[in-house]
Formats: C-alpha cells, sequence, structure tokens
C-alpha cells in the first residue's frame, strides 16, 4: 500500500468538512472534524475532549524503548472562505491542478495535519516507533485559540513531553528548506480620541472646534518618523541586536510581489532585517466619520504591533501610552485589547533545531535548510511555552505562499511525500537525541 | 377666519407627506406633496413641472400695479427620518407640544413654506398685492437641487425677477431676529493613498512597505497647524476681511453645545469669526484597512472646505493639490467632487436688507434685527445668481435649533404668525423700493 493515495485521499476528505471556526453556524462541522482527525488516530487512543469552544483532538503512542516524548501540535479549524467569487472552484472540495490540491484549510493547516497523521500511521504499521508521540490538535487556531492555555493548565499531566512539534507554521519558500526560529509577539490596541458630544455639521461648526479626525492623524503621523522608524520613545529599548547570516533575498522580486511603488521602512536595516529582527507598529484601521459632512465624535485607530524577543508588551504599551498626547481640544485614550503575546524563539544551537536540519538534509540533500524567522504571530508557542514550559519546533510542510486566509487556498501534494520523510527523519533523529540538556 | 388655525392645519398636512427626496422608494410621496404645494397655490396659476428628478411647482400672482416681482423659492422634500427610534413621536405624524409641532421637515422647509403660502393667500383674499410674485417651490434640495440649473437656464423667461426671497436658510436663533447676508461655499474632494497592489498581512510585511494609513495620516496632519490654522500655502489668500459688528456670542454657552472639551480653532479670531467669516477645511471621514491585521492597499480621506466670499473653488483646490504630497513608498491622488459652490454674500447695504429689516422690526420691535451669516452652504442661492444673475434674499421663520436633520425636528408655530405677519410687511417694503440698484 503506497503511502500517497492515502494520504492525498485522506486530505481530500478533511478539506471536504467545512471547520470555520468564527462561524457560529458551523460548530457540527468543527465537530465532524474532531471525530475525522480522532478516526485517523484509531492507532493511538484518540480522545475527543469538550473545552469552553471547539474540541481539541488527543492522542498517545509509545514508543518501543525508553525515549523522549514530542507533542505533535496542528489544528483541524480553517479560515472563513471569503469572497466565494474569488475562488476558481469550490473552497470546500478538494481539486486537483498541476500537483496543488485546492481548497480552503489545504495548507492551514489540514495538508500538514495530513503528514503528521501519516507518519505516524506508518510507524505504527511499518516500523519501530522511534519516540513517545501524543498529540493534540485543536479547533480555534484560527480565532486566537482562546481555550488553549486553560485546556494546557488543565491536562498538564496528559501533555507531558519534551518538545512541541508543530505542524503549523508555514515555511519561508517552496524552494529553500527552512526552520523557523523565531516569530513576533502581539501587541493590539486602539487610539480613541472624543470630540464634541455627537457628530457637529461641520459648515455650521467647522473650524471652531477640534475635528477628531485631524487630531488622529496628528497622533499617529506622531508613531514613526517620516524615514520608517517608530518614534515612540523606548520602543526599541529592549530590542536585542540579531545576526541574520547568510540568507539570500532578492529585495526586488519582493517589491514586485508587494506591489508597492517602492520598499521602505526603518533606516539601517534591509528589507529582510526589518522583517525578521525588527519590532513594527502598523495601524491596520483608520476609521472616522463617514459619508455626511460632520466633525465626527469621534475617531478611532487599530494599532498591532509585532514584538521581537526581549521585549515585553506591557512596557511597550506604557511606552505608547506615554508617547500619545491629547491634542487640544480633544480627550484620547489608548485601550488595549486581550491576548498580548511575547515574541517566540528557539535558539539556533537547540538539540531540535539541529535534528530538524539534519531531517531535512535527508530529504533535500542539494539545498541546505535556512534558519528563518517569521513576522507573524504564533500565540501557541509563546501559550507551550508559558503553561507547560515546553519549546516549540516549527516544522509545517505548506509554504508561505498557498494563498493562507485567501481565495484558492492549496498545498503542493509532493509536500506530502517529502513531509512525512522528514517527519519521519526528525522522530528518528529526535529519538537519538537528548532533548533535556 | 383666522389665519393660524388654517396654517395649522395646512402644515399638519404637509408634514404628513414622507417626501423624503433621497429614497427612491418615495417618488410618489415626493409627487404628492408637489400637487399639495400647487393645490394651496390655486390663486397663482401653480404648475407641476417635471424635472430629470422631482418635480418643480411654479405660480405667478400679479401685483395690482407697476410693481417689482419677486421670486419665492422653498422646497418641498425633507431628509430622510434617520433613526426611528431616536423619535419621541412618528416622524410623519404632526403632533403639537409647548407651541411646536413636531414632525420630519416642519422646520426644514415645510413651516417656512406654509408661511410664504399664507402670505400669498392673505393678501389675494384680502388685500392689495404689493408686489408682483413668482413661485419656485422644488423637491431635490435635500440631495443638492441638481436639476435645479438645468430648470433655472430652460424656464429664464418664467422666472424673470427682481429679487428671490428665499424662505430655506434658518434664522441663527430664536430669541434674536436675523438676517443671514452670507453663506459659505463648498469644495469637497478625497484624498488617496494608495500603496502595496492588494492587502498585506501585516504581520508578515509590516515594516517592509509603507503602510497607506500612516502615510494619510501624515498628509492629514499637514492640513492644519498645531493650533488649527489651515497649514496649506494660499488656502487664505484671496479671503477678504470681514467686520462682524457687535453680535452677542457666549462662547461657554457654545461649548456646552458642542460637547466639545474645549473650543479650538484659527488663532487671532473669535470664535464666532471663525464660524462665520474664515475659511474651513474638516476632514469628514478617514478610513482605511478594517479589523484584519494587515497593511491596507488604499486609505482615504473626505475632506470639505467651507469658503468664504472672494474664494476661487478652482484655486482653492489648485493650492491642496499642490500641498499634498506623497511621502515615501505610497502614491498619492486628489480627486475633486462635483458641485463645488461659491460663497453667497448680500451687501449688507442692499435695499433688499434694508427692507427685512424694517419688516422684523414691524414684528419684533423691541429687537434689533442682526445681520448674521451661515457657516454652512445654500447651492440654491449661488444658482440663481450664476444662472439668473438674480440676488437672494434669505427670509425664513425656522431656527437653527429646531433638530434639522435629526430626530425630533420641530417648527415654533408662533413662527407662523410672526412669519405671515413680516412676509407681508416685506412685500409691501419691496413693493416701495427699487430693486434694480
Amino acid at each position: 500500500m503506497a503511502a500517497t493515495p492515502s494520504s492525498e485521499r485522506a486530505l481530500a476528505e478533511f478539506v471536504a468538512i467545512p471547520s470555520v471556526s468564527s462561524d457560529p453556524s458551523r460548530t457540527a462541522d468543527l465537530r465532524r472534524a474532531a471525530d475525522w482527525v480522532a478516526s485517523r488516530l484509531a492507532f493511538a487512543k484518540p480522545r475527543v475532549v469538550e473545552t469552553a469552544g471547539h474540541p481539541v483532538v488527543l492522542g498517545e503512542l509509545r514508543a518501543a524503548r525508553e525515549a523522549p516524548t514530542i507533542l505533535v501540535y496542528g489544528h483541524y479549524d480553517v479560515q472563513p472562505a471569503g469572497d466565494e467569487a474569488g475562488w476558481e472552484t469550490p473552497p470546500f472540495v478538494a481539486r486537483v491542478r498541476d500537483g496543488r490540491l485546492y481548497a480552503r484549510g489545504a495548507s492551514d493547516d489540514k495538508g500538514p495535519v495530513v503528514v503528521a497523521l501519516e507518519t505516524a500511521r506508518r510507524f505504527v504499521e511499518y516500523g519501530s516507533l522511534p519516540v513517545n508521540v501524543r498529540f493534540l490538535i485543536e479547533g480555534e487556531e484560527e480565532i486566537g485559540s482562546p481555550s488553549l492555555p486553560a485546556f494546557l493548565a488543565a491536562h498538564r499531566d496528559e501533555l507531558a513531553a519534551d518538545l512541541v512539534v508543530s505542524a503549523d507554521g508555514a515555511m519561508w519558500r517552496a524552494s529553500e528548506p527552512s526552520i523557523p526560529v523565531a516569530a513576533k509577539g502581539l501587541l493590539a490596541l486602539d487610539i480613541v480620541v472624543t470630540g464634541p458630544a455627537s457628530d457637529l455639521h461641520s459648515g455650521r461648526h467647522g473650524g471652531a472646534v477640534q475635528n477628531p479626525n485631524h487630531a488622529l492623524a496628528a497622533i499617529v503621523a506622531g508613531l514613526h518618523d517620516r524615514n520608517g522608524a517608530v518614534a515612540v520613545p523606548r520602543f526599541y529599548d529592549d530590542v536585542v541586536p540579531v545576526e541574520l547570516g547568510d540568507v539570500p533575498f532578492d529585495e526586488d522580486a519582493y517589491r514586485r510581489e508587494t506591489g508597492a511603488p517602492a520598499l521602505h521602512g526603518e533606516p539601517g536595516y534591509s528589507t529582510l532585517e526589518r522583517l525578521w529582527t525588527r519590532p513594527t507598529l502598523e495601524v491596520n484601521e483608520l476609521r472616522g466619520g463617514g459619508a455626511f459632512t460632520v466633525i465626527p465624535r469621534e475617531a478611532r485607530a487599530y494599532v498591532t504591533c509585532r514584538l521581537v524577543p526581549d521585549q515585553d508588551p506591557e512596557r511597550v504599551l506604557a511606552a505608547i501610552e506615554r508617547h500619545v498626547a491629547a491634542p487640544a481640544g480633544v480627550e484620547v485614550r489608548v485601550e488595549v485589547r486581550p491576548g498580548a503575546v511575547p515574541a517566540y524563539a528557539l535558539d539556533v544551537d537547540h538539540p531540535a533545531v539541529r535534528a530538524a536540519q539534519d531531517a531535512l538534509r535527508s530529504v533535500y540533500p542539494d539545498r541546505e535548510p535556512l534558519l528563518v524567522r517569521i513576522g507573524g504571530t504564533l500565540p501557541a508557542a509563546a501559550m507551550f511555552e508559558q503553561v507547560l514550559g515546553l519549546k516549540t519546533l516549527l516544522f509545517s510542510f505548506s509554504t508561505a505562499d498557498e494563498n493562507l486566509h485567501a481565495p484558492n487556498e492549496f498545498f503542493r501534494l509532493a509536500r506530502l511525500h517529502e513531509g512525512v520523510a522528514a517527519w519521519s527523519e526528525l522522530w528518528r533523529r529526535l529519538g537519538a537525541t537528548s532533548l533535556y540538556g
């Protein structure tokens, strides 16, 4: 029995379940997806465990001999299909074109989860398991994993392990095997400017009161200097310099990919350093007033900061609060959003990183694996560290270009084979490695 | 037969017709309102004339002897009711409380139109008409009078007159009889900043491209100095200084009315000067991005300038276009909206102003009428000047505090009597005045 058809069929079944965690009408589909994962883990004492939100699937396999224990993490929930008109084929039907399987969730995270399940199945059927394996496949990753911290705390003993191996967290590029060794943290907040008690007609009252839109613009303009550096004093205080080493990066190709007229960012750093090693402050939304000729009573900016290792979200928030001052004639407040996450980092000399490099070299012998960083945030990795004290190795076989969170999401089918081969080799290497020290 | 019950009943009938010009489902109600006006003008050869939009009601009365001709302007259309939950009584049912008739359109502009119709009826029934009177009551004022310029041009001969007397344009305050001698013009435009070709994930791409929200904030922040003056070079170039004279104004009461923490505006001018004599630039909307953690591909500001006499909308637009420069990494364009209107002004020594002052003194003998200015825009007055070469006297008996465009709009019933008395006296004075200059 060949692995390929089986795992491809499995992925086709899995993506056909529209397990959209943000859609309350899909609760039964989330449960179906959890049950489907459990059915594929029939050899691993699967349990579908309720949480305050969508269930978590647990499983457990014992190694043939004394061995480290890994906790395999992934998620069975997916993003909404979004604009269905943007899809070339229906989002919840697997369609294969040019070696790619198209469907919502194919890349994030159902394809990589199938890789992990298939790896386990092959060891159980054909070989001798080199590590103890626990599985934790959750259903709320796309909504920020709200139930996960409490779940981890409540199941601490069952989840005891030496390392988390995550099937989530896409590889940087399809052509370059890579291992992420850091992901940025997240601090989200709103800057809210209030002025008059209600919207005022801007003809009758214009020029006599401060317009919250003008005040907000002045505040937002003061968050960066004209060159693109964050202008909030002490924002960069705790940032530790990082040497990226030799990572090939074509700035012009990247500019074309973004479609921006020019690249732009903090002076003194390359684009790759800005993306990977420097904290950012981005205004995701400006909103004040509307189509009417009024001075609005309120204007708001939604701001997210991506933090790097050693930055404390609380200290960054305090720096922003100190910096954001009300212009004359309005009041300003900073409202932090829940769920701030510090940056995540794995030491490049951690034995799990070396094992992962070796595993990738065995599958891609002609390409030296890159150590890369992720500009986005992986809340689960921070939760595993905070609640269980476990480091997480990100070992996903999806790729960042596979239209995650967009129409026409796809997964490269060759990655099913490559992924199972690499995961198998990783488990063998980890079984021969001390993860304790 | 007393005028009061008749005109009050008439207003109650008129406001019961939900003639919301912006609502396509109300077309028949607009027609009903036009027919209602025509029926009240039965003595004046009424005609309901089709336009590209809602019809115009025309009428004509000849004076007993050689006399000037006035063109009475008003509108039978109204704003939408808006939030019906905000209304204490149904918006399209006249309800009288404390000497006020509550209903959508009671103040803007059905009460003042009833005053004009009732004035004509009384002259026809009881007296000798001192002026020739033409009526033009339109149905598109609340949507910017889009059909009016073409209508005026097509009916130039039928509309020949010496002066427009407008029943639209509210008095400043209930306690102080006043005559507006100026209204501000309007220039509306959008500032559009474009950056990347599509929304970019702000984790994956933050810090490497210019965020259109940041660029827009910098541009908007550059439109005013920190003290509140417009910072666009040449913006104030053509502004002619105006002496307001002695107009009582309580700044603290005004601040409380707006609910703003403090008043704020162009240094060197009083609040009343800022409201009445200084041009303004207000950002009515800021909009970029949304609830997702993206760098949006576009951010926009909707801007309206209120212009004062001698400012040319084209020149002000050019000054703004020169001033709005693209920060690094994005592109910026200024899109003007159609319908720019220059300011309107009537010389304080115009014979119509003197006649209006005398008419107000006859009705309010203990209060000297104020000459006031309007911060808002009266496109119709500009159209009468541009197309027919006619000046407009604003002689409305509604008041700016009557919840125009808001829930619980009302009209002070005493103003029906006072208005008919003042309009009658105005017509007598105009009949004895040379309006030819």
